[in-house]
């Protein structure tokens, strides 16, 4: 091994191991070392489906978030633990990089979009060699699971973050033709009611751990107010005018 | 061969082969008969993202586009003619069904992303057995391509049609973390007068051809204002508050 390595961010889609890309699997199969980020005590969604399509002898960098039970997630020492660990899991990538090591990090969906991997591409992409495979992502999963439409011809669709107000939350769900309704957790009586308000809730659709093996679907209006799991997602189709 | 076919719609991603899933790999080599739809004299770029992976004895079938030159889009005529060719597409594909062939058809990206499947699919989803393939979306080929971080944690992500009029793309522009902004073509000026009005155009992004053999992107403010192709993008990038 000589010169510098490459930094190769994977996505590897909304779940489903067949929801890999034939370029993800080719990336997967040539990396020397291959990075993930989990929590403690879990091995990550991205790291299960890519059993058995790694070398028998990669070298495992698991990146495990530092334990932040007791600290809010607004408060600065939260912020200061959580850029202290992507500052010490850009280093140990780095590490294999300059040992001449291609390194693979798996990303849940789409890399780029909303994915972990972001926090190492903007520390060292400038510096190594960097490709970044996209992936199939959760939303693309939970709408083709349940068979909805969601955008067609000029419609605009709108992505939002479930933490929002949820006056504006409505607002914006008034302003759009679809929408994707993320983080959904707690948030699931609130997110119900913007949609309502904005006169959207005919049609709504919530999906759980869409692709995956227990995945469940059913009108938001029908959907119980316990708290939703992680992967969940509420969709507001588009496409009024279909000819 | 006995019962009803199955119709499955497979997204081919964004341009390049490999970027096809193993799932859509799979259902291309089981399938009796292969879709597409494309503009007469051009095959589509779907089709030839899956060369090599079809059967040998498959039936092919191209769902060609009415040659509508010489109407305007908003004309009814334009319409009834784009309505009477789905109808008789899906009529098309509805044969091929009840006669227990099983249907896959290509899309470019993601099938229910703005697809042209998606007309097949809200006419013969209730009726026969259905499968959606998710695929990797031009966008999420674009801003990898480019190395783009497009959005993380809260960010808000909205997409726009480029044929928007000017002063509703600024004003939509300046009320989102990020943007991609599709159906470019002659609109470009306007769109990158809109970026600017919204005080978006640094760090904004042209994709031409992502993923594909002879992509390019470059900042917006430096691209000339000559029509882009088809397969092109703009990307305004999120993430402020990164760490």
């Amino acid at each position: 091994m000589n010169g510098t390595g490459r930094l190769i961010g994977v996505g590897t889609g909304p779940g489903d191991p067949e929801l890999l890309t034939l370029k993800a699997v080719r990336a997967l199969g040539e990396a020397d070392v291959v990075a993930h980020f989990a929590k403690r005590g879990n091995n990550g969604n991205a790291r299960r489906t890519v059993d058995g399509h790694l070398r028998p002898d990669v070298i495992e960098l698991p990146l495990l978030y530092p334990v932040t039970i007791e600290i809010e997630k607004d408060h600065d020492a939260y912020k200061a633990a959580i850029l202290r660990f992507y500052e010490e899991s850009a280093a140990m990538v780095e590490g294999h990089l300059a040992a001449g090591r291609t390194v693979a990090v798996l990303s849940e969906g789409d890399p780029l979009f909303y994915g972990s991997y972001m926090h190492l591409h903007v520390r060292l992409a400038q510096r190594f060699p960097t490709e970044v495979i996209p992936g199939v992502t959760a939303m693309s999963g939970c709408w083709s699971q349940a068979g909805l439409p969601i955008v067609q011809g000029d419609d605009v669709l709108t992505v939002l973050p479930g933490t929002m107000d949820e006056k504006e939350l409505a607002r914006r769900l008034a302003d759009t033709q679809a929408a994707v309704i993320m983080k959904i957790g707690r948030n699931l009586p609130k997110i119900r009611r913007a949609v309502e308000a904005a006169g959207r809730l005919e049609g709504a659709v919530y999906v759980e751990r869409g692709t995956m093996e227990n995945t469940a679907s059913m009108p938001l209006a029908g959907r119980q107010d316990s708290p939703a799991p992680y992967f969940s997602i509420v969709l507001v189709p588009g496409w009024d005018a279909r000819p």
